[in-house]
């Protein structure tokens, strides 16, 4: 199975979370609008938006393609996924769970990308600076610890250990918060340099995810984009206390 | 199966969309948090979301419990309900179309949400009443319509009829959709009069929905909280262009 990955090619955006389940899982995957020639770039991503003749239409990228499926949401492209890449539990009950906290780590991802556009996606940065001057005080002191003090829980309370979020065994969701600690160091360094101490296990698990063998080759290749402002994780000083 | 539903007492919130479906399937469930006695109530709750004991704890509510398994997060939620209560499809691929257009239901309530606490949640509507009046044109002229006009897409392409967002017969996805539409209308009653027009089978499904027997009556409960200006659709004349 070949998988065709639709996503924004100059940044790593929601799309990076499929990535690095499709990296990880050593998978063989297109990413459609970073390629060239026939029924690639950013016409094939705009033609698959813009399909009429879709049954049942995607309202906005990632989208994965399967064969005849179409799927998106990034939580349902992994929940799909999952067990197809041995990146989710075999059970049913194990894969709720695993994508419940997927889910949990999507509400985060969506608060961290509001932080820097609290007014309109459509608006630019620029244009409301000042609100997110202001969202940036209780986004750093309430709801990144929140979520982290969550996650460590999770960990915490893992009757099989500590490694992983889930069972003895690497899920999708590990490689998920993997990337929002990375996309939360890259924001918002001051910050995150005093708060992630306070949160050892989910740093470790970080660390691991970023020194496994597909992944370490991963972030190192031309494949992994680098974070910048156009992306969900922008690093604005001014924002970072 | 009893279920029960531990969701806040005082609020449609997000465990409407679970209250819901529960109520169209006829099932067995309490909603522990608004009955009295021993084991119940807003104790419960807090039990609850602060159990120790607790190997995959919630990050949140809407959590349901079905015999020893606790589930949280609303969309994770319905995709374990779907099949259970007859309101979501057989096939795979269907209850992943399904839950898709639920997780995207989900992305257009927490925008919802956000129009009036664009700042913090943990800051009152007062507290940043500037910021969201400004929130509000863009969500009214750009995000509201953009979203009915996808829901409004799917139902025009759906290959079964229009009637349903998906195949021929009521899934959750449709209950969450009319629970939008009864929000929408509630909070912003005069864009929603200009707006809703032009999605005419949203309308219509919406309609339909309302006049279902167990779900009209159920509306018509002490059951049904009315909406309020402590949940996710609250009515702020100001924000209402």
């Amino acid at each position: 199975m070949r998988y065709e990955l639709y996503y924004w090619p100059s940044i790593q955006g929601r799309g990076e979370f499929i990535r690095l389940a499709l990296e990880e899982a050593g998978a063989d995957y297109v990413d459609v609008a970073r390629k060239t020639g026939k029924g690639m770039g950013m016409p094939a991503l705009m033609a698959m938006l813009q399909n009429q003749a879709q049954t049942r239409p995607p309202f906005a990228p990632p989208i994965l393609k399967a064969g005849d499926r179409v799927i998106a949401q990034t939580a349902n492209i992994l929940f799909f996924l999952g067990p197809r890449l041995k990146l989710a539990p075999a059970d049913e009950a194990d894969q709720l769970w695993t994508h419940q906290l997927q889910l949990t780590i999507a509400d985060f991802v969506d608060e961290a990308h509001d932080l820097h556009h609290p007014i309109a996606s459509s608006l630019y940065y620029e244009d409301q600076k000042t609100e997110a001057l202001r969202r940036s005080a209780p986004f750093i002191a309430e709801r990144i610890p929140k979520f982290l003090a969550y996650f460590e829980r999770v960990l915490a309370r893992n009757p099989a250990g500590d490694r992983y979020l889930v069972g003895d065994a690497l899920t999708y969701a590990d490689l998920s918060l993997f990337q929002v600690m990375a996309g939360l160091r890259y924001a918002l360094p001051r910050a995150m340099k005093r708060i992630a101490p306070n949160h050892p296990r989910v740093v470790a698990l970080a660390t691991r995810v970023a020194r496994r063998t597909r992944i370490a080759a991963y972030l190192k290749s031309k494949r992994r984009i680098a974070f910048n402002e156009q992306g969900i994780f922008r690093h604005y000083p001014e924002l970072d206390r």
